[in-house]
């Protein structure tokens, strides 16, 4: 943290790897919870008293070298960080490889982090969902990056943070030269995942879509739903009053295809 | 909630199993998750309202039928509840079966709910860890079943709450006994697993062998770290201090063979 | 198999769904697979006797309805069809999403079925790799349309055989025009595969780079490998009279990226 | 091979470990199955002429190092034996870790190989299931050593070949007496598994229930099956003549229930 500070530094991440635990039987659970907690609490009140103003990371990973990794996903994180009362001075670098591991989608990390607003950097590198390691690849699946960088536009940029290469060629690899090939490849995967999420964006089909689905959520009594000045007698009074809703279809495939035509083409 | 209380019921479970995604592509997860917390917060007040005093429980299953459930796990359950402010009125009932599908050890949620004081009951059934879906098998596992019986009598027991059978004979069967054997022979593993663990407390090895490995927490400097009095500096001293600490082995075989002597001989 | 006859069917398909095991307590593994072995063979003569002269084809599935299928991949139904000697009379109906579920990459049973002459015909759905159970998607992904149409114009096509959809719409679907736009869209995803797979051999560039990384394959020490004619007397002699060959690097990135500007642009 | 020999050493067993791929991209899957086939071809012959009369081993591992290992299972690699004409000679050598990460039961690839007459060796350790890479743990689970031991036992034991350890303690283990624990530990679960199968046997409740189960199996019509003299067109004469069959029940949970009495008390 000092080195941080006196290099300029704008983010500074914790990665728990060994904490966690290897058999249930010989551990003790909450007091390994409450140390980490006592642990990140001081790394507040650190940063403070150096004066340092870095944005300070937890990134979140199930398992490996631990069967189980205390910082398990991006929502256990945040349970953790509220529970200890640091959530307003940590965010969250999410690495999609670690994601996978703990049986979400590749993005859905990004996504869930995002939308409690602590999304603050991103490992950009990609796993093999049926090996159960963290593999470190370059990301070359342009999809996984174009739903990524919406995302990120979406909530107005990583400002501090980024996108980091935590990559490694594989092991089969014994040039030089791959290691220069996969990383302007990847950069390109993510460039062509900005460019397509810029054109869904401004062409505007799905984000139409998705606020149309969601519209009867902007209803009159929706808006007292959500201020919490409603209650399960008024919706009671609301359901006989009203029809029974007309389902809309949720249009998965309509949803992918059209996604698939900012990306494949 | 209205015939619970009528009926003297001492629980309430809110199961969610359709509040999920099948797709990231159409959905907007923080308008699903606000929902959820008001509709929670509904049930709170109506609870409040009809002047009924049952315990309400949320149970996490990770998926199925949806892709993606938001009650995941019980730290991701507990996570929204703090979110939404409402996990006072809340506790959680724990499905082993649900917990492998999150890809957590069969006692993993057990125990993690118990050290948060949220554990109120179990779904006191067990899945199959190689496939990938709610088998609702009888467990017929003694050693599980002494982890839990463990977990339940540290707590002080489960009041309210229980364990209760959310069970189905395999598809093979076609005997009407099969239905009674199945419940019989369950029941016994728990019997015989809160035997091993009255045991495992009564003979005291084991519990003694996992205070002696945390024995250092109980230090003066750890109690200044738990009491929230510590810091960085002060433990860089302490650190200097002190020689290197004397590690100590995990010793998880030695565990293992301990925990193997109340449960099968 | 009268009926197929009678339609003039081309293909007839077994899907062995209920052939598995819930539990191998009570279960003698070998009476049942000789008695599937009996089963096949009895279909070949039956098939002969009735004149029929459609192709058979047996589609492997790892799991679901039973714990284990005996059908489990590509590779099982082989070693299952060669030890019954009936190898010749049977092809495969590859599914890519029970492919994944058995571990294996999506194209990985396609492959390894037509490197064996074997890949007969194919069950054009995808799955999630997540999720556990057979969720017969809509295959949307367009690499992994390339890939099998790679492979099927690699072995001069499928002919008996082809692609069907064995898809369903998500459970969300509840417009019947879902079912027109999904069938439409994976036709356009395969019709995309078709075109990418045909632009990468005449390009020539990904084909050519195979064929290099295997042109030792090709000198003469190895077709006397391939004959049968080599021994690890005459391979010690080579490998001391040669010097150490030079590693050639597994480029896999690069193939990674090459392939993707086939698909994405 | 030769040091075997010199050393009078009873088996042989190879490891693929790196024989398999990282990507299906760069990779001929035909050429490098055919080379593994002219390998093994050359060590047969090889054995044969130094005059050793070791038995050789293939041990099955489904990945890591590599994505996806050619030795993937059990029946895969009776399927490459089958296909090379090599079968008479070598057998398997299976760990049941490697098994679980194929995807089936601990015990699965232990009983298939035996069904075929193919169970040459054990590697005697034990793997976690939910995490993706191989643990090699101390099997510390009598209840699967009961079912090795049982199917052992039936097969009239290995010989040559055995039980070993390829098992090394946790990260978490700092003592040396660990590794004397582990050892005797597992030692004395296999023991505890042996003493359980020979009740198991002795008794006969359970293979009486097992033999029950498939007495229809033994019954002249089922006899003509096994034979290869029966045909569709009788076996649809004997259902129509005789009545609708008595189902039975597979009875899961009662195999499940005797044999725990073998194993827990």
């Amino acid at each position: 943290m000092d080195i941080t500070k006196r290099l300029g530094g704008e983010g500074y991440t914790f990665w728990g790897g060994r904490e966690g635990y290897f058999s249930l039987l010989n551990t003790n659970l909450k007091k390994e919870l409450d140390n980490a907690g006592s642990f990140f609490n001081m790394a507040v009140k650190y940063k403070q008293k150096i004066g340092a103003n870095f944005q300070m990371y937890i990134e979140p990973k199930p398992r490996e070298p631990t069967k189980h990794q205390y910082d398990y996903d991006a929502q256990t994180v945040i349970a953790f960080l509220k529970h200890y009362n640091i959530e307003k001075h940590y965010k969250l670098n999410i690495e999609p490889n670690h994601t996978t591991l703990a049986g979400h989608e590749f993005e859905h990390d990004i996504m869930i982090a995002s939308a409690y607003g602590m999304l603050g950097s991103i490992d950009a590198n990609s796993g093999d969902p049926l090996c159960g390691w963290d593999t470190d690849q370059f990301n070359m699946d342009v999809k996984k990056a174009a739903l990524i960088m919406w995302t990120v536009i979406k909530q107005g940029g990583l400002k501090p943070g980024g996108l980091n290469f935590d990559c490694k060629v594989r092991r089969e690899s014994t040039d030089l030269q791959d290691i220069f090939i996969s990383h302007i490849s990847a950069m390109d995967v993510y460039a062509q995942g900005l460019i397509a999420a810029d054109k869904i964006i401004k062409d505007g089909t799905l984000p139409k879509m998705l606020e149309e689905r969601y519209s009867s959520y902007n209803s009159k009594i929706a808006t007292k739903i959500d201020n919490g000045n409603s209650s399960f007698e008024e919706l009671e009074r609301y359901a006989i009053q009203n029809d029974e809703p007309k389902q809309k279809s949720g249009q998965q495939e309509l949803y992918e295809t059209i996604f698939n035509r900012f990306v494949n083409w």
